[in-house]
């Protein structure tokens, strides 16, 4: 066969986000969203206050309500904007003065929880209960001996960490103050209790799909703060009261998170994602583990995300060289995040096995190589 | 011909937003948002802060630009969410109250305006400029002798009304006031002369693709106001510093857009689109003015809007009657806004000719059936 013949070599997307879709989902898109149908519209083309969009509205709301196991007093939202929005959004909405409720409480773990407590610190007091040590082998903060004060509104944590690769090994207790957790890059990645949060927020461009779509699930008599220096369309009262309808939502990207959603049931639910993800991510750090330190992971065992693998070269000058020789191989994305460096593996639901068998041996020849 | 294999009747949608997009579009957008390249990632799947999607962005934006003619002094925004959460960042980000600029200015030209004043009205006090008559035949606010007080921080119209179709003939003189433009339904429809504005923003569903995204052209003084209040996700100047990714920008809906002005570059520009548009709105006026009253159009020559084309039956009886009969020839979504009732076809740019066509010969043979 003449080279310009050869098939295409195996390509795969690591990145943290937008990330890898499932193929199936890729495959289905396109007529999806963008084939005409009777009433002369593509889903993209269809009125929010149609049938056509609030059915697909009410069953990505409900599939993944199924997934979850949500509760009967928590709901469902699909809002625009990122996780950035819900940053402000929370003490916006949540904070309450008149009934006591004058600050908020966080949780550092690492990049994305200090960013989040940046943003709360413009419109409340942040009381910080919990800190992960900054020293190697980095972990998450202790669970034991949180003391949240009860003025606060609520008690924040990062579930997973996607710059510092940290993930909590379980949820702490917040007593009477509700947890709220930014779940973005773990959200759908294995089972989730959600009757152990008042919040829980992701957006969507790690598991669900495209960005600029967060979903928040929040228990019911949260809704019920006063919520005065929410802008409306981040009011998650109104939003709630409208089902999620208070201006035009973006449907297309909800569209998408419901194809997103029934993959994930047709491939088995959140348990078999969670044991797919378990089986990708052990390949992946054991190989690291397994190396003799010319790869190192800095996060210990136990708080070790599956789904944002973070590891170094013992020789971080043979990184850009690293990242040259993978791209030429197909591996794309793998740069860490610029506050951290060093390197950066995301394996959310749609990598599959082939894609990290692929990394791994890359990284073993890529050792010998170098080694 | 068997009837089972007779060719699929044309359908032809008139909703509001989200709405038609043109054609080409459609036919372009499955491969182009969900086919993977080299890297082992399709557009949707593209990290946000790689060249890929850099260069989509600034794509997008250099030919916006283009399209617009807009000067160098202005700064081109894509930010998640629609025309509510302007509402919201005028005030939180135009407020300057050290400055003097304590209050916001607003014209009442229908539905949207109202919304729009509501929400300021959380943030400062409103000046109610210029009011529409509210009697028939309506008409925009009228143009002349618009006092705007010099502490307002600016003066907020909406060009087009889309739930009563009404446009302005011409755009007020502000004096050293801003003048503040929600085009939302309007943009892009005709040339704009960008220079007359403070801002200009609009969401995308009309006449740019998919919901979930707003463009906002900005004037770079304004950026130099101080925006206390404002989330940061929702900052206008935090969001111009960082080229519209301070967070994860809604890649998916951005490269739409870029496709949409790709087609309107292609078709002719701004100028081609329109002719295009004066052209089908005559259409379908005409077909209303010698209906010999049985339709009747509320907005008065000069006022009305060429994208949102308001009619009623003058037997109001009549009005599930036809849309029932106009579903069955292929018309979708006529309804008018349930705040005034009746009907109403939005001719945004990628409706032709043939959809109006189809509409107004509908029309007179329904006026035959019960005229």
């Amino acid at each position: 066969m003449a080279q310009h013949d050869a098939p295409a070599k195996a390509a795969w997307n690591f990145a943290a986000g937008p990330a890898r879709l499932p193929d199936a989902v890729l495959a289905r898109a396109g007529a999806a969203l963008f084939e005409r149908g009777a009433d002369g519209a593509a889903a993209i083309e269809r009125p929010f206050t149609g049938a056509g969009f609030r059915e697909v509205l009410a069953d990505a709301r409900q599939r993944l309500a199924a997934l979850l196991g949500v509760p009967d007093h928590y709901r469902v939202l699909f809002l625009a904007g990122g996780a950035m929005h819900q940053f402000s959004m929370l003490p916006m909405n949540l904070l309450d003065p008149a009934s006591g409720l004058r600050r908020v409480a966080y949780a550092d773990s690492g990049y994305w929880s200090r960013r989040a407590m940046q943003e709360a610190a413009r419109y409340a007091e942040v009381a910080v209960v919990a800190r992960h040590a900054g020293a190697l082998p980095l972990t998450a903060p202790p669970l034991d001996d949180w003391q949240v004060p009860p003025d606060c509104a609520y008690c924040h944590i990062t579930a997973n960490e996607t710059v510092d690769g940290i993930a909590y090994p379980a949820w702490p207790n917040t007593g009477a103050v509700p947890l709220v957790a930014d779940a973005t890059s773990c959200f759908l990645s294995a089972p989730l209790d959600v009757s152990k949060f008042g919040l829980i927020y992701a957006s969507a461009q790690k598991n669900i799909g495209p960005s600029g779509l967060t979903v928040v699930i929040v228990r019911e008599d949260l809704l019920r703060r006063p919520a005065l220096a929410a802008p409306s369309a981040l009011c998650y009262r109104l939003q709630a009261a409208q089902d999620s309808c208070l201006n035009t939502p973006p449907t297309l990207a909800i569209h998408l998170a419901a194809l997103v959603f029934d993959w994930i049931s047709e491939s088995g639910g959140l348990v078999a994602m969670a044991s797919a993800n378990r089986r990708k991510a052990d390949l992946l750090y054991s190989a690291i583990d397994s190396s003799q330190g010319f790869y190192t992971a800095p996060v210990a065992h136990g708080h070790r995300s599956t789904t944002n693998v973070r590891f170094h070269l013992a020789d971080e000058r043979l990184t850009e060289v690293f990242l040259t020789d993978a791209a030429a191989a197909g591996l794309h994305h793998l740069r860490g995040h610029r506050q951290v460096g060093g390197l950066r593996a995301s394996l959310y639901n749609a990598m599959p096995d082939a894609g990290v068998a692929a990394l791994v041996d890359f990284m073993a020849e890529f050792a010998r190589g170098h080694g």
